[in-house]
């Protein structure tokens, strides 16, 4: 028995919005040819806000890539602890109880990666077993919840610890001018998210079977190219289909374990753009608000690549979470393109809510946050 | 039970020497005030040659960030799939037999990583697991081992495919002057790996308990700065003394186990450099000749990074194996400071030799290859 216990997220304190976002794609990119469908697209993802690590003046200007790195390696030291003591918390969990640290990030690299440091100045355990993944992009959140869940089967009663740190403003490139990065300039935003998953106990999901889809010959749709400036994101118009191959792997998944796809009880899924959410509901004949944890992610915080399944199941723990035994499924897409699904069901009760708010200015930053730090 | 097989190997066709290192050096850094130090270091390795993807004219030359990582998607689609193909002959496999494909690399990155693309082009299966990690350094060869062993746990009978790529000379900074760079220039080698771990059946080491350890406060002994010119490696002086505090986790992990670290059949550790087999010695109690296959590695090869272990664990094979239920170790140790630790005992009895040799010139390059194609 794996519970995947209430995570903790925290978003930065520098907010833009969708018309600030509009208003900077026309004052950017004023003889851009292709101008009215990238504000077409960017007014359709349905983002409303967006938080960001450094100020927008800041976020605009491309420091090099050796800049952006000590960025992000300062950011993450200055804001992961806190969603990590968090999600310790509502999983009532001490560091020394955790096995394993997932940690997936896909907008900065760091050797070590963070979970050395988190180690050593958190209290884990020195046997604690590191598993950073760098390379799963947006689908790493669920990746990282069906390897933990993997980890707990091979070792019953043990604790995972997962983070996701996803800085997507630090891989804004103003030199791509393609049509799919204008609109990935409005879409991808900050976060920072933790989760413990409980060997035994805890209140939360119940995971029970996972499993992985490639589909076949995509692997060119949503890629890094890696350059002297860092990494440079490219997306592929067919993206904002693929809910028409990867919804029948999410059915064939529930189906080889004799549950229905379209008959579960809540829908965590990753938020890349609002197509994924329109098209699950056609294909797997659902309606808009079995999707409105993944909305509600998108609309306040825009795509937020790892992180989005759990900010997504955040709100479910918020809403109260289900009835104990309900089913659901939690599920994460990015690039190959793979999608990474998890089945399980509802445990331990109704959720107390979280008391501490979500949006976090690191410690001693509080009096030069340019932003407003309103709960999110 | 979960037997990890023969490994498959394959290094470059550019060959660079001992006497040609030391030359390289005196004719670069004439007036580099630490030259005789360097020179020593260089000269103690025991690295006698060491295998290059371009010749060495090229490699000294830094074509900056952008080309070194083109170079590296290509020489890594160009290498693996040889790999890959004879170690799943090796663990009489077919790629639809795998369920996960874990990728160990710190010398370059993709995203997707090139599980995708294998998945794609090999015949794997669209479920196949990925598991990419790029941020374990050298102690990536032992951590696949140990994920695959947790993989294989939670689902018993599944099979794993272990890659490790590691092209260490794209990561050559010419700019980098300190003693650890010059030492490090001439130390690490280029080479792709390849292993199947089958969950029923096979001939070689059935993994039984698996560890992890970080020794505190050390994460900046071995690490990536990255920058605009790629990553920079930076060794601490102090790395060559850590098996002072990892010998006692190896004996530590083996006790909790009812082992005794120090009267095993075989020892496959990683061979970062000499110091460290020399230290695994005298703190396990052991002779030299008990670290030969780690040894060989460094002598002919150089440090591979995360493809140590399985070149190490290839030359046991070649020797034939040990008897049935003999006892030994595999452990990477890389940047954390960490130690990945598996503990095996032999089966399937003795080996029949690989009939192919190991270095390996890629599909279609043979007759523009520099440096001889010497058998390994």
């Amino acid at each position: 028995m794996t519970t995947l216990c209430r995570p903790a997220i925290a978003v930065p304190e520098h907010v833009i919005t969708r018309e600030q976002t509009l208003d900077l794609a026309r004052s950017l990119h004023p003889d851009h040819p292709q101008l009215p469908l990238a504000l077409r697209l960017i007014g359709n993802t349905g983002v409303e806000t967006r938080r960001l690590v450094r100020p927008i003046e800041e976020t605009l200007r491309h420091p090099g890539a050796t800049v952006l790195n000590a960025i992000y390696e300062a950011e993450s030291k200055a804001r992961v602890p806190d969603v990590v003591r968090r999600a310790l918390a509502n999983g009532e969990l001490e560091p020394e109880d955790i096995d394993l640290i997932v940690y997936v990030s896909c907008t900065g690299f760091m050797m070590p990666s963070l979970t050395a440091w988190l180690i050593n100045t958190m209290g884990f355990r020195p046997e604690t077993r590191q598993l950073p993944i760098a390379q799963l992009g947006c689908a790493a959140g669920g990746s990282a919840i069906n390897r933990a869940h993997d980890f707990c089967s091979a070792y019953p009663g043990s604790n995972v610890l997962i983070v996701a740190c996803e800085f997507c403003s630090l891989c804004y490139q103003p030199t791509d001018l393609g049509v799919g990065n204008l609109l990935s300039n409005g879409l991808f935003g900050d976060a920072v998210a933790a989760v413990v998953m409980r060997g035994e106990g805890g209140t939360g999901v119940r995971l029970q079977h996972n499993g992985s889809h490639l589909v076949p010959g995509t692997e060119k749709w949503i890629s890094y190219v890696i350059r002297d400036t860092g990494y440079h994101f490219m997306l592929d118009k067919r993206v904002p289909g693929t809910m028409s191959m990867l919804a029948p792997a999410m059915r064939e998944l529930a189906d080889r374990h004799e549950w229905d796809i379209s008959g579960l009880d809540f829908y965590i899924v990753h938020a890349g753009g609002p197509r994924i959410l329109d098209d699950l509901c056609h294909y797997l004949g659902l309606p808009p608000e079995m999707f409105r944890y993944s909305r509600a992610t998108l609309t306040e915080r825009g795509n937020i690549a790892a992180a989005v399944v759990l900010d997504a199941l955040d709100r479910l723990f918020a809403d109260g979470g289900v009835a104990d035994g309900a089913r659901g499924v939690i599920a994460g897409f990015g690039p190959g393109i793979t999608a990474e699904i998890s089945l399980g069901s509802w445990t331990g009760g109704p959720v107390v809510p979280e008391v501490t708010g979500s949006v976090a200015v690191p410690a001693g930053r509080g009096a030069t946050a340019a932003g407003p730090a309103v709960a999110g």
